[in-house]
């Protein structure tokens, strides 16, 4: 087999065979095909696609060149979550203690954040002492024991993944639907759980800008799952705005701390709850509205509180931020933005809402760039609400007074004014299982 | 600027700015930019084209990587000729003579055979003692005082379009019609000519398959010739069966002195004339209908073989190979193939008869393959013939038997016989100008 014959054919736009595609994958990682044959395939395959059977034998090859972890030894049906990246998106800090209080498994692995989207890591770690990087032993010790961790992803988990992304993110093939699907679901594949529920976020503030791009990508991701004997689903859900009112890192912890404690903006607040339950039901804790019934209890009693301050106890990290947020020491620069018109805000560019933040200090322009726990923005209105002139929209938070002029400016932006009320996008927009897409038009079910 | 940029704007179907098209290529000569990159970038031209401005520029930019020969040097109008390459295509090498007998000027740089398609430096240099690779002072001077040398092409000429094509080559990208017209041009604006013909084959030996394919190839071609100031045109021509009744190298050279002295194949010799009358034409020495009068004259009187005699003289040749050609040693082996149906031969495929020659010996596997000059094909019927069982179609030649039983097997599929005759195409299928094509449905004008 030539690698020649396989571009040729791709591009061409015939369908590869499962061999096709493992000797490419696997030539590569073995560095027996070259960066720029591989890169041309990367192209051919932007044009030309994949179905479902090509990319499930892709996902397959990228999840098996590394570590696949096995997580028998946790007890209990195992359910995953993962988000395609959003401005603000701190879910997994509110949903995973919601589940582990009412009884789920919950090991997961998070990355970092890159670019405009934040990563649930970065934000763990602006709890003093917490430690991300647990071996495996005692990562399933605690799960076992109290139901709940969360830990860093390994670089061992799909490094296939990693170089084809390394590839594509400098010859201009990131945005493939194809090549997304497969390189999210090989990590998921990769790490081990029995089911998937996927966040597939849709908006300006998103990688997939429209709705059709992201029923696509969740279509084709729910595929790669069933495909590979995995209960997955998708819930699209808006990023058309940032999700609840804060961006940043120690700012979101905070955000998820009140939300557990039943105060988080409504927004977010359904949405974790939607998760939470979905996630249960899916573990076989009982019928959807029994687990959405006990997600809401565990917020309300404060024992999903208690979920979070066990797992950081036991991550090494200090509790009392935790039960006393007021800890978390106030970056020492502020800045309000104020509205310039009376009327409504008509909308939010929420890429740049979520490159302001980075501009603060809060995310990272590259993989070396040290992140600063207190940097962020707190959202006072968004999409939809009325103002008047004066009105404070939003506030700056950074170490660096520059870097909080220049977020500021680059802020600003991102707020359009109106005077007739535009109605915000759901916050969920549609449910995606192997049985077809539903419309979820409504706020929330 | 960033490579990024210019792939992903390719990719999405704009149009490249001259200044991005300089700096792809500049920086990948350099190699400041990476081949994986250049391979992406390829792929997306693949897929979305150039416009004419893109492709003068990309083309202008290949030309300027290297040397650019200065022709001034030679009086008068220098025409250059060029054939995008076929399966017994010799036609530079009477072309040339009768051109040069007529009092135009000819300095002609020609290239070797690689694949299932002869080169003209290949074939003269079974003429014992011929030297291809003259300083350009010599090759000047005997252009000024005998209007006629053929020399091998520099690798100093257009080296972009080498590093280029050989990229190309491995990413399965070589058959994009805008790369293969810069590249193509690349090298004749290089080569200083003041006006260039341009030979488009079509058709089964032909890289252009079809008809459409050549036309927008000519097309482009032809607006890159035109856009740096150099009047270009271009003859479509058959390629749906070997030109003239050899294939090989010796073999050619013989039919080629054949047709200088008026008793070649007709299908070549109107070729000849046709070219060799256009490049008078185009060379300004007097009417279409003049210059098709002289060439003819030139073919019949000798002078036009008298050239050849004279050049091979000039190259350190043996010019009695020209004058005797019973002097070139047969192959040591042949074979002949016999029709094994009554009716008509339907149809050769002419790339597998190219093969079946580099089988054979006469051609490059592999740029490094020697190549045995005696080794060839003499076809006895061609297309459209009316043959018996048992008539012989052609006759194999080589050096070794085991090739010898290869190239035959390998050559007698690509027959097709049938009981219906099937009209040949046309030799010359369409002319292609800045003001158009004109249609040549009936056989030369």
């Amino acid at each position: 087999m030539r690698m020649y014959d396989v571009i040729d054919k791709k591009k061409k736009g015939s369908k590869l065979t499962g061999e096709e595609i493992r000797f490419a994958v696997e030539g590569y990682v073995k560095k027996e095909i070259p960066d720029y044959q591989m890169a041309a395939l990367l192209m051919a395959i932007y044009y030309q696609g994949m179905d479902d059977e090509e990319l499930l034998e892709l996902t397959n090859c990228m999840a098996e060149s590394g570590d696949r972890v096995d997580l028998s030894g946790i007890q209990g049906i195992k359910v995953d979550k993962h988000s395609t990246g959003g401005v603000g998106d701190k879910t997994t800090l509110a949903v995973a203690p919601l589940v582990a209080a009412c009884g789920g498994k919950v090991a997961k692995m998070s990355g970092r954040g890159l670019g405009f989207t934040g990563g649930t890591v970065d934000k763990l770690e602006s709890i003093p002492g917490m430690e991300l990087g647990l071996s495996q032993d005692k990562f399933f010790r605690i799960v076992n024991e109290t139901g709940l961790s969360i830990i860093s992803q390994s670089a061992e988990i799909a490094p296939a993944d990693k170089k084809l992304y390394a590839l594509r993110d400098v010859t201009a093939t990131v945005d493939s639907i194809p090549l997304i699907a497969a390189s999210v679901m090989s990590k998921k594949l990769a790490a081990g759980s029995d089911k998937i529920i996927l966040d597939v976020t849709v908006g300006s503030g998103a990688f997939m800008k429209t709705r059709e791009d992201a029923i696509q990508l969740a279509q084709k991701m729910v595929a790669i799952g069933e495909g590979a004997g995995r209960q997955t689903v998708a819930f699209l859900t808006n990023m058309d705005v940032p999700l609840g009112v804060a961006v940043g890192n120690d700012i979101e912890v905070i955000e998820a701390i009140h939300t557990l404690q039943g105060k988080g903006p409504e927004d977010f607040q359904e949405i974790c709850l939607l998760f939470a339950s979905h996630m249960l039901y899916m573990g076989g804790r009982g019928s959807l509205e029994e687990c959405k019934a006990q997600a809401r209890e565990a917020m309300e009693n404060g024992r999903a509180l208690e979920k979070l301050v066990q797992m950081v106890d036991n991550q090494g990290g200090d509790s009392s931020y935790i039960t006393s947020p007021e800890k978390f020491s106030p970056a020492p620069f502020q800045q309000e933005i104020t509205a310039w018109e009376d009327g409504y805000i008509t909308g939010m560019d929420t890429e740049r809402c979520g490159r302001a933040a980075v501009i603060l200090g809060a995310g990272r322009e590259t993989k070396d760039s040290r992140i600063d726990a207190a940097a962020g923005i707190r959202f006072w209105h968004k999409t939809g609400d009325s103002v008047k002139t004066g009105d404070p929209v939003a506030t700056l938070y950074a170490s660096d007074k520059k870097k909080l002029e220049e977020g500021t400016e680059y802020l600003k932006k991102a707020y359009t004014f109106g005077k007739e009320r535009v109605e915000p996008m759901p916050s969920v927009l549609a449910f995606v299982s192997k049985d077809g897409v539903v419309d979820m038009g409504t706020n929330l079910q």
